[in-house]
């Protein structure tokens, strides 16, 4: 694949520039916490590792000079008044997560929450006049890996937690997160306790790596992001009878592998076909999967697939995810086995703010540089607070469209460069006077 | 399903009858060695619970009178003399197994070695006058629980173990199989030093369990079996790459599952055309498989299929094996990802006795006993032993075809029908001139 041509003379020509140099370095210190073999970075919600990563965070924010404010779960708000020094004033935010999967890479979250505070830095150490204060933020446990539970802190910011969604949310050790939540403080009942006032806040706004290939293979740096698709996540579960492989005939098996298989090539096809609709493109996959007794000499009896359907149309993807099931239903019927289909999640895709997306659009094109309109296909923490504040994202490329691995990567001068878009998007909402 | 009829007056009717109590007794008795929830009986390979069934065997072959031989790696012979005393008279050798795979059942080879022994000792309290030796065996290791060996004992008694057979063989806890033998004093060098003179030997019967659901569907009692199918085994290994499920279209893709469930789909389509051939039927299975990284929202990058392709046709197995791997290679080819090919073994069927089966066949037709000319799906120690003696065996109905799991059941009437054909039948053969 050819590399995205970086003609850093013409991007955001003129003004003042956030300090690469500065950006990365930070970047680099976070992206050591927690780091093993091959590179791979592992920092889960509420472990040790991802404890100093927040703790570095408050350090650097400290010498940055702003006021920080630590809620209950632990999200990190880290302040810059502006002109308008009233308590109430609405703020600016931006900001991202630091946690990560199990062997995550180095960027994914804290680029944009270096990125929102390297904003700030240069706005301050350039004495740029803002009006309304500006906020950097990091939330609280993004991803899912430890407890099954995604976008946790900003969830709780945005009032969205209800005491049902943390029945089963349990690590492997069997730690309960409604039990790690208690220590903190927070109880079924006052699961609002660290809800933001929507007032409060002016807009949202979080950079991101966009983790998967399409701005690479569009040649573009910077992608601007529409919506969020959600996905609707189920098991199918194909119920047949363990034979002997060798003693079985072909005709009086019930292979829940071969039911199985049915089903994967059949979300391939319709996923493929929804996904040349300009509105509703739907993504379908079957990510995990567990045969029984899966042994080579027994006929699988039982077959566990999980299956994940993603949209930013609500309907398209409740329509895939229906016939996916109806599917399902037909291929064991057909087969003369038994089926049953469980609900993982079922979330709803969200739409960003399209009055910032255009701002954003006006930024990129006054100083020249290239950019994809595009949705998001993975969740991020811009998902909860769009619920509560008008909320914008900006993606930069992943070489090679890989995340969640020891091997994502993105250019540094691309990072720069979002964190400039970020910058003078922050600068133009905070001066605005809506 | 209707049950079996069991006319057992008819059945075997006059002459001298086995004990079916007795039979019964002592297969309950080595069934409750190694016996854990639910009834499933694990005798792992040299454990401490094999062990102890095969001290019990011992015991019961002293009570019966029988002259006790064991060899270096644990092979048990239960010598019964017969009118020729002569020390290199050929023996008529009859048994089986008694260790199993892991939660198994209790009759997936002890039913060979105690019917065997039933049949003796039978004929040994009723005095009834035989010619060359009887002999009861109990082979070590016959399946591959443990370390992916299967028929150890009667292969090295066959004299069919190579040194490099054995390079594999690690059980889970990193145990090498040659270790193992090498604390017998069974070495590299001296594989074959329990090797029997096939000049010592006058037949092998195996009596055993079908393991398969066909005499059931039949309503067939006694199964006779022609020949032994032998597997080709392969791994598939399908190399994709991981993207995130929620970012990556699905045209940019390179799923490794949805490439598994198109080959999935094709062995079963081409063994069902095969197995409508009366000749060269082929059974085909992917038993195990693995994916890589197995998460719901991660585009499987890897998959990792173990096939298994079995037929008593040498010439179609290797037809089918050849067209699964051919087919893997194209789909591989069309989806643009890589695939690797593994051999693991490859084995050729083995034709048991002609003349035996016939003999089987007269008693069975002279009793009025219903039975089921037919190919064993399942490997056996008679495998290896047709390799130097004539070879033959017979089938009693698994219920509900099941076996290799705690539900693995055989009609008592039936055992004992089974063990009467074998005695009858051993009684011929050793009084038989040639």
């Amino acid at each position: 694949m050819k590399p995205i041509q970086r003609d850093t003379k013409s991007a955001m020509a003129g003004g003042v520039k956030v300090n690469q140099r500065r950006l990365m370095r930070d970047l680099n210190a976070i992206g050591r916490i927690g780091i093993g073999d091959h590179g791979a970075v592992t920092r889960l919600v509420f472990s040790i590792k991802e404890l100093r990563s927040r703790q570095l965070l408050i350090h650097l924010m400290r010498q940055a000079g702003l006021k920080i404010q630590i809620d209950a779960i632990g999200n990190i708000f880290g302040r810059f008044d502006g002109t308008d020094t009233k308590a109430k004033a609405p703020t600016v935010l931006a900001g991202s997560h630091l946690d990560t999967v199990i062997h995550g890479g180095k960027y994914d979250g804290p680029v944009g929450v270096i990125g929102a505070l390297e904003a700030v830095r240069t706005i301050s150490e350039n004495n740029i006049s803002i009006r309304s204060p500006l906020e950097v933020v990091c939330f609280v446990g993004e991803e899912s890996s430890r407890f099954g539970f995604s976008t946790l802190g900003s969830s709780l910011v945005a009032g969205e937690v209800h005491a049902k969604d943390l029945a089963n949310a349990v690590d492997q050790q069997g730690t309960k997160l409604e039990s790690v939540l208690a220590s903190l403080g927070i109880t079924r009942r006052n699961l609002t306790m660290i809800k933001r006032d929507p007032k409060s806040l002016k807009a949202y706004f979080e950079l991101h790596i966009e983790q998967g290939p399409i701005l690479e293979a569009k040649q573009k740096r910077i992608g601007l992001v529409t919506s969020i698709a959600a996905p609707s996540r189920f098991r199918v579960i194909f119920k047949g009878r363990a034979d002997h492989s060798g003693t079985t005939p072909m005709e009086m098996r019930k292979d829940a592998l071969v039911a199985s298989a049915h089903l994967i090539e059949y979300i391939e096809k319709v996923c493929r076909k929804y996904s040349s609709m300009e509105k509703g493109r739907v993504v379908g996959t079957v990510g995990a999967m567990k045969i029984e007794p899966g042994v080579i000499n027994a006929v699988p009896g039982r077959a566990d697939l999980s299956v994940d359907i993603r949209s930013t149309s609500a309907q398209a993807k409740a329509r895939v995810a229906r016939m996916v099931k109806d599917q399902a239903r037909a291929i064991a019927r057909k087969r003369n086995i038994a089926v049953e289909v469980l609900t993982i999640r079922e979330e709803n895709p969200v739409p960003l703010d399209k009055r910032l997306l255009r701002l954003t659009r006006e930024i990129c094109d006054q100083h020249r540089v290239d950019y994809e309109i595009m949705p998001s296909g993975a969740g991020h923490d811009a998902m909860q607070m769009a619920k509560i504040t008008p909320a914008g994202m900006i993606f930069v490329p992943s070489k090679r469209g890989i995340s969640h691995n020891p091997l994502e990567w993105t250019d540094p001068d691309d990072i720069a460069l979002g964190t400039q878009l970020l910058m003078e998007t922050m600068i133009r909402v905070a001066n605005d006077n809506r």
